[in-house]
Parts: C-alpha cells; sequence; structure tokens
C-alpha cells in the first residue's frame, strides 16, 4: 500500500523536492567535523574530571574521592538524560504515522544540540580568561542537555512538518517554537489532516514519555541547584506539585466532555505543567503547601489551554502548534518566571536564615549587597527579554527556514515518516500476502477448523 | 466502529450511567484543596531540606554536604519512582484494550495517594510533639510511594471494573484489593470476556511494566534501610533472589503447558515473586545462597498460583482477580513475612557482630534490651494484623464501593477504555476511508502497481 | 488464525520437534539448584555489604556511611542494569513477531548469566586464598551484568534460531555469537525470510533499547573505573562520543539510500557503536575532542558495515547475523582494542600527572615498574586473544549446539514467537467475531449511523 500510495502522490505532487541525500550528509558531516576542531581548540576536562585531581585534593584538603561533583550530580545527570531522549523522544510519538520521525529526529537534534551547548555556554558563561579554555565536567553536560530541553521543545511545535535538514539549523541559530511555527504558516495543512491524530496504539506509547518526564523532572529541577538542602529541596518540591497538577488536569479534563470522559492529549501532557512553572523558584522556600498550590493552578491554566487557546492560536493567529508547546511549555513557563521572582523578591531572612539566603541566591563575591527586592526584579526582566528573544529571534530563524531549499514537506505530507524514513511495510507485495491470508482464515472458519 | 458500537451498547444496556463529568471533578478538586490545607496545617521540610541546614550541620560537626541523606537515598527515590509510574503502570497494560486506564488511572491514584500518604505517615508516625508538625524528606518521599505501590496492587485486583471515581475513594480508606474484589463479585462478568484477554502487542508492552520492576526491586528493599552495609546487603540478596526467582517460574511455566511453550501471564508476573517475598528480609544476613533460596520458591509458587489457585479463587471463592495480585503480591508477601520472622528470629551475634545487630533490627532506646525472638514474635504478629486488617477493611471498603453511585461501568463494559477515555479512533468516518483505502489497495495489486 | 496456520505448518513440517516441556524445566530446575549449592559453598557477602563493616570502618579509620563503595557505584549498576534487561531485550525486539522471544529469552539468559559469571569471576579473579570463598559487593554485580552483556551480544547473532535450551547451554560454555551462527548456518533460512522483517510498529518498539542503551552507556563505561575523577571523565568522553556517533550514522545512512531516506536499522544499532569503542579508553586522558574523533569513524564504519558488510558476510561466509552484532560490537570492539592499546602507549606523566598516571592504570604492587608501552603491548596482546578465543570457543560450541536434541525451531519456522510462546491471538474463534464486527460496521457506514 504505502509504495502504492506514494506513488500517487507522487504523481500528483511534485511542487516539494525532498531529497535530502545530498543537505543531510553535508550538513552532519561539516557539523561534526566543525565540533572536533572548536573542541580540541576550546574544551578541557574541568579540574575534578582530570587525572590531575589527585593533586586538587590535596590542595583542597579534600579527604574522600566521593567529594567529587561526580557524585553530587551524576545521578540526577541521567535522570535529565532520559528525560531528554526518551521523555522527549517518546512524548511525541503519540502522531499516528511519525513515531520514526518523533523518536529519530529528537535523538539527532539532541545530539547534534549538545555539542553546541557546551561550546555556547562555555564561550559565554565560563571561557577561563588566562588560558582561553572551556573546562567541563558533570555539570556542564547537565547544562548542556537543558539547552537541548529547549530546542526539543520549539521542535514539539513544527513536529512533522519540518525536514531534517531544518532541524540542526533550526537549533543552531535559536529555538523559538512559536514564533517560528507562526512564520512556517501552511495555509492547505489541512490536507494531511488524515495524519495529524493519534490511534489508541500512538497514545498508549506516548505515555512512556509523559511518564519519564514527569517522574524525573525532580531531577531536572534539583540537578544543578545548590549541594546539600538545596537539591533536597528542589526535588520535594517539583516533586509536590507535579502531583497536584495530575489531579487538576484530570479534573478539567473530565469537565471538558460531555459525559466527563478523559482527553489522552491532557493526560499526557498538562500533567508535565507543574514542573515547567517550578524550574525557577524550586529551590526556594515555597513551603511543600506552596508547591501544591503552583501545581493547582497549573494544571487547571494548561488543560483550558488545549481545550481554549490552542483552536484560538490556530485559526486567529495562524499558530499551527503540533504538540500544543504553549499550553505545556510557554504559559506555564511564564507562571514560573511570576513565581520565582515573587518568591525571590519576598525571601527573608527570617525564613531563610542569614546563611542559607546568601546559599540560595548566591549573595556573593560581586552581588554581596543585592537586596531580594533586586534580585527578584532581576529575574522578572530576565522573564521578559526571553519572551523578547523568542519572538523576534524565531521570526527571524522561520524566515530562514522558509527558503525553499532545505526539503521539507508539501502540505499534504506532513506527519508522515515516509517522507523522510524507509518505511518497509506495507508493500503491495505484502498487501497479496495478507489477501491471501484473508483467504485462507474464511476457509479455516468456515470449515471449522 | 466505537461510535457505532457505543450506539448499540447504549441502546441496550441503560442500565449503568457511568457519566462522571460532575464527581469526578469534584472528587479531584476537593481532595487536592484539602490537600493543600492540611499540608499548610501540618508539613515543613525537615532540616536536611531546609535551608538551616548550613547550621545544623555545623552544630552537629558534619563537615561535608554529601553527608545529607539525599544523596543517601535519592537515586534508589528515583529508582523506586519508576516502578510506581511505569513499573505499575505498564505492567497493566497487558489487556487488549486498557491501556489508558492501566496507566492513566495508575498515574491518577499515585498522584493522589502519595500526597495522603505523606499525611497519614506523618500523623502516626513522626508528628512532632512540639510543634505538631509532620517534617518531610527524601525518605518520606519514599514511604509514600511505597504506600502508594500498595494502593496499586489493590488496583490490580479491580483492573478494569471500576471507575475512576471508586479509586481515589478506594485508597483513600484503605486499599485491601482481594477483599474488595470479593465484595465487588460481578456474577456476569462473562459478558465481557471478548475484552479481558491481552493481544500479543499488549502482551509485549506490558513487558516494559515487568522489567522495571524486576530491575529496580533492589532499589525498592535497599532504599529506607541502614545507611552504608545495610542498602549494600538488601540490593545484593534482592539481586540474586530475583534472578533465582526468573528460572524458577520459566520452568514451571513450560511445565504447564503440553509442548513446554511459555506463557507471558507468567513471565510478566510471577518472576517477581522474589522482590516481594524479601520486602521483610532483604536486609538480613540470609546469604547470598539463602536469598537464591528464597527466589527459587517463590518463582514456583506464583506460578502455581497463576496455574491452579486463580481459576480456584474465581470459581470456588467469587473472587475476580484482573492481574492476579493473589499469586504475585499475597502469596509472595506472606512467604516475605516468614521468612523475615524466621531470619529475626534465628539472628545471632556471631553472624552479625554486635554492633551489627543492634544496627541492623534498630535495637536502640526503647527497643535497647529487645531480643531477636521477640523480634521474629512481633514480626510474625505484625503479619497476621496485617492479614486481619486486609480482610476485614477490604470488605467494608468494598461494601461503599457497592453503592449504586460511584459510575462503574456495567459487567458487559468492563475493561474497555472506551467506558472513561475519548478513543478517537476507528470512527464511522475513518471505516469509510479505510474501506475506501481497502479497495485501493486492492485495485493496486491487481494493476501489480 | 495461529491455529488454523499452525495446524497446517505442524502437518507438513514434522521433521524438527520443538517440544521443550521436558528439558527446558530440567535445565532451568538442574542449574539452579547447582548455583544455589555452589553459592552456599564459596559466595559470601564483601566487607562493605556485611554488617561487620560498623568495625572494618572503625579500623580504616572511615568516617561516613558515604565511603561505602555502594554510593560511588550503585546508581551506574542500576544503569547498566536496564541497559542488560530493557535495553538489550527491546533493541531486539525489530522483528514483526518476535517480541515475546527477544523481551523474554533475554531475561532468562541474563538471570542465568549473573549467577554464573558472579561464581567465574570468583574463581578466576577473587578467590580468597585463605578462607576459599568469593566475596560479592556492588562492583561484583556490575562485573556480573557485563559478562551477561556478552552473552546477550551472542544472542543477537542467532536471534530467532535457536531454542530456550540452546540458551542457557550456550551461555554456560562461551559466548561468540558471530563463530557460534557460521556453524549453525542455515541453507533454507529463506523459508522464514516472511517473519525476517521488521513492521512499523516493531521497529518503533526497539528505539525504546536503543534509546535506554545510548543514554546509559556512560555508566556502562564508568560504572568501575577508580573513584573520582575516573568515573567523572569516563563519564565525559562516552557522553561525548556517543553523540559524534548519531551524526555520522544519519549521514551515511541518509547517503545509502536514493532519495536520503533514513534506515531505522542503522538508527537503532550503529548509533551505539561509540559506547563499544570507547569500552576500553574511556578512562583516558583522550580529550574531548578525542572521543568525538573516535565517534565519528565508528557511526561511519558501523553504518558502512549494515550496508556493504553484513549481506557480504552472509553470501560469502555464510554469517547469519540476525541483528548484525558484527557491525555494533565486533568492529566497534576491535576499534576500541586498538584505541586503547594506541593511547594506553601513549600515555605520559605530562598529561596524567605523576600520581595521575599510577592510578589510572593501576601501576601499583607488583605493576609498580611497568611502562605505558608495555602496558599498550598487553593491551593489544589481550585483544588478539579475545579474537582466537571467540572464534575457537564459539565453532565448538556452535559444534556441541548443532546436535538435534536442544529442540531449535525448524528453518521454516524461524523469526515466530508461536513456536516457544503460547499466543492467545488471533484463533478461529476471534475471526468468526471479528467477521461479524466487520459486518456490523459495514452495515453501520451503509446506514450512515
Amino acid at each position: 500500500m504505502g509504495n502504492c500510495i506514494q506513488g500517487c502522490k507522487d504523481y500528483f505532487s511534485r511542487q516539494k523536492n525532498t531529497n535530502i541525500r545530498l543537505t543531510l550528509p553535508v550538513v552532519c558531516f561539516v557539523w561534526q567535523i566543525a565540533m572536533i576542531i572548536l573542541f580540541g581548540v576550546f574544551i578541557r576536562y574541568d579540574e575534578e574530571s582530570d587525572t590531575h585531581w589527585v593533586e586538587t585534593k590535596a590542595h583542597e584538603n579534600i579527604t574522600s574521592d566521593i567529594e567529587n561533583d561526580f557524585y553530587f550530580r551524576y545521578p540526577s545527570f541521567q535522570d535529565v538524560h532520559v528525560m531528554i531522549f526518551v521523555g522527549f523522544g517518546f512524548l511525541m510519538t503519540f502522531l499516528k504515522r511519525y513515531s520514526f520521525g518523533a523518536v529519530g529526529f529528537n535523538f539527532l537534534i539532541a545530539s547534534f544540540g549538545l555539542q553546541w551547548a557546551l561550546l555556547m555556554q562555555g564561550w559565554f558563561h565560563s571561557l577561563d580568561p588566562h588560558t582561553g579554555k572551556i573546562y567541563i565536567g558533570v555539570e556542564s553536560l547537565i547544562n548542556a542537555d537543558f539547552c537541548v530541553a529547549g530546542c526539543l521543545i520549539a521542535y514539539g511545535a513544527v513536529l512533522g512538518k519540518v525536514s531534517p535538514v531544518q532541524l540542526p539549523i533550526m537549533h543552531s541559530l535559536g529555538y523559538y517554537g512559536l514564533a517560528i511555527t507562526w512564520v512556517l504558516y501552511r495555509p492547505n495543512l489541512h490536507q494531511s489532516k488524515r495524519m495529524q491524530g493519534s490511534v489508541y496504539h500512538s497514545d498508549a506509547f506516548a505515555m512512556i514519555g509523559t511518564l519519564f518526564l514527569w517522574m524525573f523532572w525532580p531531577s531536572f529541577n534539583s540537578a544543578i541547584t545548590d549541594h546539600g538542602d538545596g537539591q533536597h529541596r528542589a526535588a520535594i518540591n517539583t516533586y509536590l506539585c507535579l502531583a497536584s497538577t495530575v489531579l487538576t488536569t484530570v479534573a478539567i479534563s473530565s469537565l471538558s466532555q460531555k459525559t466527563g470522559k478523559l482527553d489522552m492529549v491532557h493526560i499526557q501532557n498538562s500533567t508535565l505543567a507543574g514542573g515547567v512553572a517550578l524550574g525557577t523558584a524550586a529551590e526556594f522556600m515555597i513551603s511543600p503547601y506552596g508547591a501544591l498550590i503552583v501545581g493547582f493552578f497549573c494544571g487547571i491554566i494548561s488543560t483550558m489551554g488545549y481545550i481554549f487557546i490552542s483552536p484560538f492560536l490556530e485559526k486567529t493567529l495562524k499558530i499551527q502548534d503540533t504538540c500544543g508547546i504553549h499550553n505545556l511549555h510557554a504559559m506555564p513557563g511564564v507562571i514560573g518566571g511570576i513565581v520565582g521572582a515573587i518568591t525571590a523578591a519576598a525571601a527573608s531572612e527570617s525564613v531563610y536564615g542569614k546563611q542559607g539566603l546568601i546559599n540560595t541566591f548566591d549573595f556573593t563575591g560581586d552581588f554581596k549587597d543585592r537586596s531580594v527586592l533586586t534580585q527578584g526584579g532581576y529575574q522578572a526582566a530576565g522573564m521578559c527579554v526571553s519572551i523578547v528573544f523568542g519572538v523576534v529571534g524565531g521570526a527571524i530563524v522561520g524566515s530562514i527556514l522558509k527558503l525553499p531549499i532545505w526539503g521539507d514537506p508539501a502540505d499534504e505530507n506532513c506527519f508522515d515518516d515516509e517522507v523522510y524514513w524507509e518505511v518497509r511495510e506495507p508493500t503491495c507485495k505484502s498487501i497479496q500476502h495478507a489477501l491471501f491470508d484473508h483467504i485462507t482464515k474464511i476457509v479455516c472458519v468456515l470449515l471449522k477448523l
């Protein structure tokens, strides 16, 4: 069938060339060779992952190897790693015929992005002024995975509508999903409506992604917070917040249907909104019940986003957001920014303790005299800058991706793995076999075999 | 098809109202708001997850953040978390058309239950007499997940036969699966026989659950044992015990069929019995070969349970136990209780060392002079109390759940996701499309396209 | 259908007896009882997992339980454990109708193999000369899982072509997959060609295995390296190497197809080659860019192996390698051996530091005066010995497995779960139901219901 239908498709729709046999290998090879050269010039092991650590230890009076940052952060790193590759990858397999693209391109983007992130973060945040090198350790790997998460969220907005050549371009320039998908608006996307839904098995499969994201979000939010009580508290807050989100998501999902049936789209996505919203404030002393309250509202807002806002965005603003990242990441992210700014501004010595306040907000060195109000203000400003960057940057990147050279699929071929993947089955041959099998079966039944 | 058949079903079977549009949101909202209030009144961070830990450390002469309990227990906590949400969730997806209910309601119950468990455990075990507060840390989260495990096992017995409104009710009152399913006996359950089996893909899918449970059971049994050798030994014992269980499960499964073929039901479930049976004794000095022996017998008994005891329970005692929790949890649990009591009673200073005996059994404070025999006796008594609670409590909860107000499905609609979930496919519309596709295919084949 | 077709199959192909009802239980029981006896005689807890650790600590001036090896290695152990059971298990589910055999027999072999590995490694590497005992701890469990990995790779070569009775035999004697499958050459394997391919869903399912292997390979390569910087560096190197492999795998896969489409076989397997190739050198100071270079070439070589070498091996050398372990493990393994030997020989005090060099290569005790050149030479020699053992040992084991007593499937029944598993569906009964359902549907459609 695949071949037959593909043949018909090819005959009638020649306007898009999805041949990526030249462009994709070139992008991959050039990029990877560039990475090797740049890593050779810039990247080195940091002092805790270098064989000279034995001297560092002696110098800093560290008595045990267990004080290596590896043991503080590696378990959380691996949880984050699972979220990136299994969590995001499988979450996007909900489409009936885009599992290969969901898991496979997620894999490609993440492998590509983490190398780039190590360099970019190094250049802008931790380039050693004396040696001109970037020193990496387990915390760098976690930060690289965090950047990749941003890329993959953007992929969620354009899932099924872009080519694997566009993805590395998109992610090396920036990753502002909603604005990109707005620029890439496809007026005739309804032509692949048939492929845009989920089927029973793809919905169950996507829950693998949802659950690994949900379970490991406490690790995500605690992976690079302060050693000791900081990591401990961030994990507890995220755990509680997410539990609360599940209940309100179920409640709103049930309310939205005539007979109270639940919708898998909500369960797959909105249950995660609490984790997003605690991204900034997880380490703060927001109290266990504070975490529950954040989760409570995130579940409601995110689920209502899927019910009311997504259709509105598509109809009015021409934003075709395949995975609904607006509801799962954008809105909860803004909530998180606001919660973070307010809770920072409201922090006090009576709650945190004198030293606790300094540790939590890093009021050391140049920031020794910063007040919590200033801190809250900076955080709010940071959120606004992010939104502006997202909209402007996304529009620019989207315009570049609109060039007709990237091999993206025609409107009627979106959400279909057959465009970029060898799909072995079913072929005309196998249909013949299937027909013979069917006849055999019917004969069996008639003969009461 | 779905819609058509649903229409027919609705027409002929009006006796049960499965509309949960009012009840489910009300239960979720009321419960979650109650949780927020109770958490606000009772729950606080413990000293290791509070910003004041910097002072605690100084006070207790702790030199490194790595001594925070977080680093002893968080990796195990995350493994337990995976068991609860992925392990139990996917294990129950074996039914051909109940994956959404299996994973989705598992998710709901667990999110609901862990909050309740934090409160209940706090009130009964760790309420601070001076402040009236419950102080939580990573060990509390693990204990909450443990409680949830009990709830989810109970869900296994009634899987496919209850509504999502009944589940929170059931789990806030108690969670005694076998007695509940006995009270909820459905004489006409054979009417949904058609839906009760597994299909090829659902059986393979369920193995995701089995394997995550199997792999992480060493973390389950070692998560809250003593720091140091206690956690180390509990993990080794569980690892060995489970390996042994697999071999005897395979052996008995093969013996039970005419040509020695294996049965996925046994592989999915009985391979886990060893982990259950070491729940009590994992930390004890039972020796590596002792762990193998426990696993050896658990594999045999649990698999024989599926072959002989489950049909007997259903026919004679009217216990319809969807997942066979009697074979996987009840019998191995009793074995575990007995093994625990005997190995405790047999513990000696020559094997454990003087201090080792004190550490392992916590013979400190009020229990300083307790003998190992007394300890073994208490453990045996505890097991008996649990069984009595299970039977009596379960019967009471079951009677409450029998009230006709909870929106549970009719006998002929059991084990079917369409009762409580929007199942998008296949609809009459999509059948038309499929028919047209079929015709296209046949034409293709005939024309040798 | 199953029953009908099985009936026909049985009628026409009586030449192979696949009844394993006697042999499989006997092998399992005898083996497990032998293990219990041997564990009883030989295996004891090591000093860090024994209750006497409290005295060991006092004796060695260890101040904190966190210095127990459990906390250094248990998180990595659990990652390795996931690779063994979920990673290898699901990677092999790509065949359209061999998921039960892939996951289930993988489970059996691994449970069987890890016990045997604990004994074998103990006898040859760590038998205490005074007590005659083997003392095990978390590092022993990791090493046992490593041995099991070798067994499971061998299983990949013969997947679908052997009986569950042959598997324990094969793995207690040795595990040299390629030579075994060469001896077990089936000239008429084309008779089960129909079953040898993948289908859409089985390919997506297999990605669960791929991703868990890929994500946790850093833990695999760092699990038993030196505490501190050794584990830290091994994880970083493997992480980077694997990222690089993904890009070149995608590039070569795309180049191999007319229109640049990607092939799931390559993505499922070749993306992992970098992890294999760093098996030896992960702990060395190969530099981050060095790791990227190794990954770069492994992705290319492994993918080209699937495109060019596998068909050649099958046609010319009669090696039928179901999973392509030659491309994923053999070639990258040889690369890894060479990289390891060269980087060892090139190690210098200027790069490693004096103490760092000693720690990394364990130049202590008897090996105090060994030079890095000697070390490199030994490693190269070790690789050659492994290859010779693999070929000769595999040929011998293969010959034993060729005896006609093990219940292996006939050529036309290979790659089919129905030989060794109860496959409940579809039966003639269920076909009847399906037919009635179909008719109902068509009527629905016609009546515009």
